[in-house]
Formats: structure tokens, sequence, C-alpha cells
């Protein structure tokens, strides 16, 4: 296995899908009609090789040698995520915080190998899986040296059972390579996060990711059967269970890790059989509040959509290219055993009774009947991330943030989230922007809303101009009852949160489970602990 | 708030409830048939007034004296939970480890402060709600001194959310008394324990009860959105949310804690409607290996019934009084938005497909269809621990344990666990036994059985003959890949084979968050850590 050279040191993805002329042009247009005025001046990412990248600090033991790169376009792509704030530092040349060495284990023993080294070092070592954090969590943000872990060349399906529908898998897979091994056997994980394509099993655990299904099992955690972890104190594994009431869940407690306590090696993941059946409906509402309420309905009926994402106008429009007044709901069930259409007929019943129509069904056998938004939505979904890096190239500011509450809270909790975002783009990038809206997924007790922000920025300021957005936006949510996260974990950029967040009494838990586990403090030190 | 004063204090339930004289003749001569030659002499519970409980060794603090009862039949019915082996110790009047005061707080800080003085006295503390514990979960199981908590005050519903259906309820909330609270709400939580009726909310959240649902909601983990928790290092609660990933899951740590990281005093609670559609149906198989095969179809086809029962022939006899050569599978689909015709449907074309036979069907709103198995069946459910009680004071062997494991391992698995158990009976008891299974819940990846052991015994040696046969059937669990428990909990009883299952790397974390939490280590002292 070698590394893949396909991905992009500075930016989202992998180098050779990153947008087209015409995609740039087009979008380009776009953002100057919606904010006339902003300087659109293209700013190319710097050549990795002529910045004053410092040499490595340690070396490592020569048993581990050959595991180790100190290659420096390497280690800039493994220096931080893929947030905005991480793209905007690469287009700016910021060479703080690169790890000292790249380390890629082939084998549990060398990761084994590498903790020792480290501990016995004194060493901080940031696991590694696809490097898609948007929240600092693979970036070592500290003084003194550091190594990075890759765990991408522990990538195989070892082993498949067809019977309970379960595969043990290492964690270093990527979502492609792992669905392609699943494939021959029929079975596939549906894990879909955006990142799919450039995250990997062990980062998908290690941040409890949020993936294909809206409802019923929204992360990764559902679809876990047993984690296998080595930490600096020792190595063990679940047992494979479909259930238990064995005490705490042990999973749990490395599910959202973020790989402070330990390595996560390999896991039993549950799978599913491909659906055969899928119909999905796009609904459009006048008002949003209407929107909100049939969203509720579906999500307290016991129906499951598969999907059940709506679109606030700004989101409509702007990503699925379709003008609404209120919202515009995607609707999907799927299955692998049966038709699904007594379950849409009652979903659209419901939206029908709060004053939703249907403007286009889709059934996976069938002609699309009407204009297909889904589709549209779908496609721009992928592409979002490299239009967000061609506008960030472009003195833009422009990034995510995601949450989750109630469905009581969620009328003020969103008027005080898209005020305070509104508010902070208003003083900070001088009154340019676009708040938008979407829920990614549903539950009966509440809706987790996805925030999108697009402001004109200055070159030079936009990093600066984002955090303060970011705190501002964070605050918000924080004060109004969310989560500081549904699905993008903590990491460093999310601490002072998480921290007011999380009850006390876990956090002496945590704190204390972390000094079992890593004695030394060397796993991924600020995050979580 | 007075105490419970219905209750039986050596046996299950309420004291009014006991097997009527009809049903007691009834039983004794089903048993008389089934085990010619058995000694079925009824030995009565002794007058706990005349028992040597020794006098408390300790006296609470002046300002906590109004809270503690030391009354001896208040200590005794709090000495042990509701197993078969603490059910025949008290029938033989065993004195052994008996609470030395029985503490009732009437809010929170009572809490605070009996955790105060018991941290500030070394003296431990065994935190009780309905005291159904059938693992050795609430009895002080060491030398020195203990005070039973009994949380059974804190009783009430304190906020009802019918928005995202969610309500804030006290931990001490008996199953009915909470339910009655939640019914002018027209919301129901749905959680069915066997021992609905006594025990509690926060029993059930401390020990991952298993409730209503066969599928997705198995367990209250799954219904709990947030819990507050006071422990001797501090208090504190989740925030509620619907969903998070916000690094490892709070909840998830006191969920099974077992009260031995802090007091459970209150948690939101996700909630329903009340159904306003079900249908069940009953349906038998010729061979056992085709209703499992029928079941893991169900179980796999994304359906979702609330009810997905497989009792093999011994149980289909005995507690549904239904005569079948493979299996009986109880299916039930309810739902309070839509009627669930298509699910049942699709489930009877699955179960047919199978080899099975619709013995009835049921509809909530229509005259039952057929001999109506799964009500016989769920009338002895609520009977069955009445009945054990009645054999057990006949020198009947006759105890429950279950277990979950993937549906690849089950043929191999089931053979292992009924052969140990059969060969245990046959050298423990001479030969006269019975073993039962059925399925409580059922996981795409896996069934969870539970089995039923019905064996003659001899008086003055039943406890000594079922922890004989409770070893066998616990290794055979353990070295077939089970779980020792799905919903039972670890308690004192099933301690050596849940600390060779659980990781080394989590065993190391929770007692490392053990002592953070409980330094003085006075939390229910020989469970879990």
């Amino acid at each position: 296995m070698t590394p893949r050279t396909d991905r992009s040191w500075w930016g989202w993805g992998s180098d050779a899908a990153q947008l087209t002329a015409t995609e740039t042009t087009e979008l380009v247009d776009r953002v100057a009609l919606l904010l006339p005025g902003h300087d659109l001046t293209d700013h190319e990412p710097p050549d990795p090789h002529a910045l004053a990248v410092p040499p490595p600090r340690v070396a490592p033991p020569s048993a581990l040698a050959d595991l180790c790169s100190s290659d420096v376009v390497d280690r800039l792509s493994h220096a931080r995520g893929k947030a905005f704030r991480d793209v905007v530092r690469n287009l700016h040349g910021d060479v703080s915080h690169i790890p000292d060495l790249v380390v890629r284990p082939r084998t549990e023993e060398d990761v084994v190998a590498v903790l020792d080294w480290c501990t016995s070092s004194d060493l901080p070592v940031v696991p590694y899986g696809g490097g898609s954090s948007v929240v600092g969590g693979v970036e070592p943000r500290f003084d003194g040296p550091a190594v990075t872990l890759d765990l991408t060349a522990l990538d195989r399906v070892l082993e498949v059972d067809p019977v309970s529908r379960g595969a043990r898998i290492q964690a270093g897979a990527y979502g492609p390579a792992l669905e392609d091994q699943l494939r021959p056997h029929d079975l596939t994980l549906r894990h879909f996060p955006q990142s799919f394509e450039f995250s990997t099993l062990g980062g998908w655990l290690a941040t409890r990711a949020g993936g294909h299904f809206a409802t019923l099992a929204t992360h990764i955690d559902d679809l876990t059967e047993s984690i296998r972890v080595v930490s600096p104190a020792g190595t063990g594994e679940s047992r494979r269970l479909p259930g238990s009431g064995a005490g705490p869940s042990p999973d749990r407690m490395f599910l959202g890790s973020e790989g402070t306590l330990g390595v996560i090696t390999e896991a039993w993941m549950r799978l599913q059989q491909r659906p055969r059946w899928q119909r999905t409906a796009t609904v459009a509402f006048g008002s949003y509040d209407a929107a909100v309420s049939a969203t509720r309905a579906v999500a307290q009926s016991g129906l499951h959509p598969a999907n059940c994402r709506l679109l606030d106008p700004a989101e409509a429009l702007i990503n699925a290219g379709t003008a609404v007044d209120g919202g515009l709901l995607i609707l999907a069930f799927e299955s692998a055993d049966h038709p699904v259409d007594a379950w849409l007929e009652r979903a659209l019943e419901l939206v029908a009774d709060h004053g939703g129509t249907v403007l286009a069904t889709r059934d996976r056998a069938a002609p699309v009947q009407g204009e297909d938004a889904s589709r549209s939505w779908r496609s721009a979904f992928i592409r979002m991330p490299y239009q967000r890096d061609a506008l960030a190239r472009r003195s833009m500011v422009v990034e995510t943030f995601e949450t989750a509450c109630t469905w009581d809270a969620f009328p003020s909790f969103h008027a005080a989230v898209t005020d305070a975002a509104r508010r902070a783009i208003a003083e900070v990038c001088g009154g340019q922007g676009i708040v938008t809206c979407r829920f990614t997924h549903v539950y009966p007790d509440g809706p987790a809303p996805y925030y999108g922000i697009y402001a004109g920025g200055r070159w030079g300021s936009t990093l600066a101009q984002w955090d303060e957005v970011k705190v501002a936006v964070s605050t918000a949510i924080a004060d109004n009852g969310g989560t500081i996260t549904h699905h993008h974990a903590v990491g460093r950029d999310h601490r002072p949160w998480y921290d007011a967040q999380r009850p006390d009494p876990f956090a002496a838990a945590l704190r204390a489970a972390k000094s079992a586990l890593d004695p030394a403090g060397i796993l991924n030190p600020g995050v979580l602990v």
C-alpha cells in the first residue's frame, strides 16, 4: 500500500476533482450577483516546496524508520484538517504546527510500537484517518514536536459474516475502499458522510460521524458492533454483540474519544443489504414554520425515512436551484426488503396536512415525475467543499456549523443563532452575507440543523473574520440549549463550548479515564481533556 | 409520600397479588405431571419479626434521622433483590447482609447530604429503586455496616414538553406512577419490563433495563434524553439533546453504572403518543431452525415490529398454552400515526417464506381471529414471578438467565447453552428438569435469548443447586460468544463473567472514573468495579 497521491495538500479532496473552469465561472458569476462589489480576485495556493517548513525535531528509532516520512508536502498535508480556517491558513502559507513526522503503521503491532516509542519519549502523537476534520481535530496545535499517526495503510475488510450482516474492518479504510470490499458480498455499510471519499472508518468512529440515514441510525455509533483499541496502557476489544446490558457500554466510551484515549485499529460493523426500493419526494412549503411542523410530524410518525432533509429558502435556492417561500423538504424511503409506497404515502399525507405541496417524486424503478430538486441537491452536496475552497481563494468567508436541539426550543434557538450569525457578519464582514439552514438529521425529539455562511471578506483577514463569527454563533448555540456539535466532533476548535456543555461528573470521569489509558498524555493533546 | 406497604418482604411484587388458591392448585398439578415424584410440600415464608436480625451498627447524624428507618421488616425487604436465590434465602430466614438503615431522601439535597455523610464516615451505600434486581445488585454483600438509599420518595414527573415529547421525571418513580402522571398529557414512556409495577425509572437507567420494544428502542438507553447524577464528587446533568456528537456520550457512562458512579436523581425521557393501531399475529413453525430463520428475516427486514418474540416449544406450551413442534412467533406492530397493515402483511409474507403458519391475528379495533396465544402469553408473563415464588416454596429450582449473541453464532451457542443447562440439571438435580427459551428482543445482527429453567430440587439445597447450574450456563454463555447479560445487569452475581467479558482498556477507564467520582469507594461496593 502506497499513500494516496491524489489528495490536495491545501484544500478539500483530490486535486483532480477541483472545480472546472466552467464550474468556477458559474460560481463566481453567481456570487458576483449575490454580493455585488466583493473583490473576487483568485489567490492561488502557494508552492508547498517554497514554504519555510522547519526540519523535523525528532528522529524515529531505527525499527520504526521505515514507517516514517519527513517529506515536506506529506507533513504539510497532515498539518491540519479541512475546515475553512485550515484551507485559509494553507492558502496563506502558514507553516505553524506542522507535524515533524508522518508515521504509517502497516500492522497493529506497528501501532503498539509507535505508542510505546511516543510514551517513552513523551512525544505527542495525533491519530489521523482521512484528515477531513473541520474542528482542528488532527492539528498538533501545541508547542514542541509531534508525530502524526496516519492509519490509512490499515485498509482491509478482514472478515464478513453474511448471516448476521457484519464485517470486521480495519480502521484506516476509506469509505470507497471499504464499500468496494463489501460489494462482492452484496452488503454495504451505507454510511455516507459528505466526506465519504476522504475519510476513514476509524475517523468516523473516533468522531461519532453522522451519515446517510436522517433517522434511526444517524451516527456511526449505531452501526458499531464492537471496537478494537490500542491504548498506551494496553489493547482490547469488545465482544461482538447485537445488544448488551453488561455495565456501561465499552464502545460508547471510545466512540467520540477523538484519539485521546487510544487508537481504534478495527471494528465489527453492522451492514445492510443494498436497497432495492427507493422512493423520494420533494415538497415545497409556503412558510418555514409550516415546513418545520411538517418535518416534526414525519420525525415523530415512526415512519423512519432514510432522508428527511429540510432546506430553508436560501439553501434551496443556492444548493438545489429551487425557489420556495418557506422551505423544501427532501423525503426518501428505502428498503432492501419491501416496496416503501405505504411509508411514502403516509408521509405525504402528513406533509399535506401541514400545507406542503409535492414538487416531484422519484421511484428507483420509474422515471422522475416533476422537477427533481433532490438530485440537484445531492450533486451540489458532494461539490460543496470544492466550491468552498474556490470561494476561500476569492476572499469569501464560507463555512458551516451544525448542532441539534429539541423541537420546543427550535424556533427561538433558530432565531437566536441566525440573528447572532447575521449580526456578526454585519459587524465583521460589513453586512454582506447569507445564512442558510438545513436539517441533516431529525429525531422524534428534535432536529439537527446545519447552517451555512457566505460572506464577503478581505483577503488576509478572512480567518480572523470567520473566527469572530464562529465565536458569536457558538455562543448563541450554547446559550440557547443546542449542542456545540451534532456530528462534526469537538476537536480543538469547539473546546470552550464543549467544556461548558459537558456535565462536571462526566468531565471528571473522562479525565480520570484519560490518565489511566494514556498516563504520559501523548494522545492528541488539547482535544477533549 | 409514605413508603409502599403492599410489597412482599420475601418474594416478588405485592402481597395482595400472590397466586390464588386456584392458581396454586393448577400450577402444582401441572408441575406434578411434568416432574412426577417431586416433593411439592409448601414451605411458608418465616415471620420476619421472629428472625434474629442484628441491630443497626450505625446511627445517622441527627439532620438525617428523619429520613432513616431501622425497622426490621423494612431492612429485611431491602436486603436483597428478587432473584430465585434471594427468595430462597428469604424463605430460609437467612439474615446475613441486612442493611443497617434504610434512608429515604425526599429531595436531591437529601441525596447529597446522605452521600456526604457516608463519604465522611466511610460507610457503604446501596442506591435502591424498586429492589427488583435479579443479579444481587442491591444487596450489601460485604462485611461491615451499610445503608440502603431508597429513592422511591422522589417519584414525580416534574415537567412535560408535549412538542418534543419529553418529560423530566424523578428517578424514584415506579412504572405505574410515572405512566399515571403522563396519561393526562396523552403521552407514555412505553417502557414495560416484566418488573414494571415494582421497578423505578432510576433502576431502569442504572441497569440499562430492557423494555417493551422488541426492536429499535430495546433498552431504556434509547429513550433517554438527559440524566442528572449526584456523585460524591459533585452533581451534574447532561443537556437535553435529541442527538449529539460532542465527545463520548456522557449519558452512556451512567447508563448501566449500577449505582457505582453516582445516584441518578432525575432524567429527561423521550415519550410517545399512545398507539392507536395495533396488529398482532401468532405464527407456528414445524422446526425450530425455520422459526429462527423466519425471526431473523423479520429482524433484518427494516419493518421494526414492536413485538417479535419467538417461543420455543417448551416455552409455548408452559407459558402460552400452545403446542407447537418448532416454535411460536408472536409478532406485533403498533403506531400512533398510521394503520400498520402493510407492515404486518410483509412480515407475514416473510414468515410464510420460512414455513410459518398463522394461528391467529388480532387487530386492536376488531375481534380476535383464531386462538390468541399472544394474550395467554402476556397474562402468563406478568404472573411468572409469582409462580416462580410458589414453586420456590415447593423445593423447585426455577430461574431465568438471558443473553444476546450474533445470528451466525446462535445455533451452536444455543446448543452449547441448553446442553450445559441440561447436564448441570442432571448432575445437580438428578435429571428432572426443563429448559425453555424465548427471544425477548431481536436485532438485525442477532437475538436476545432468554432461558427458563424448571427443575426439581431438595428443600434446603435449592440455592446451592441453582448456583451450580448458574455457573455452568454462565460459563457456556461466556465461552460461546454471548454477553453475560442483555438486560438484567451485572450486579454481584455476574461479576466473574463480566470481568472476563469487559475489554481491559475499558476496565481501566471505568476503575479510574470510579475513583474520581467516588474517592471513598462507598457507592455499591462489589458491583462492576
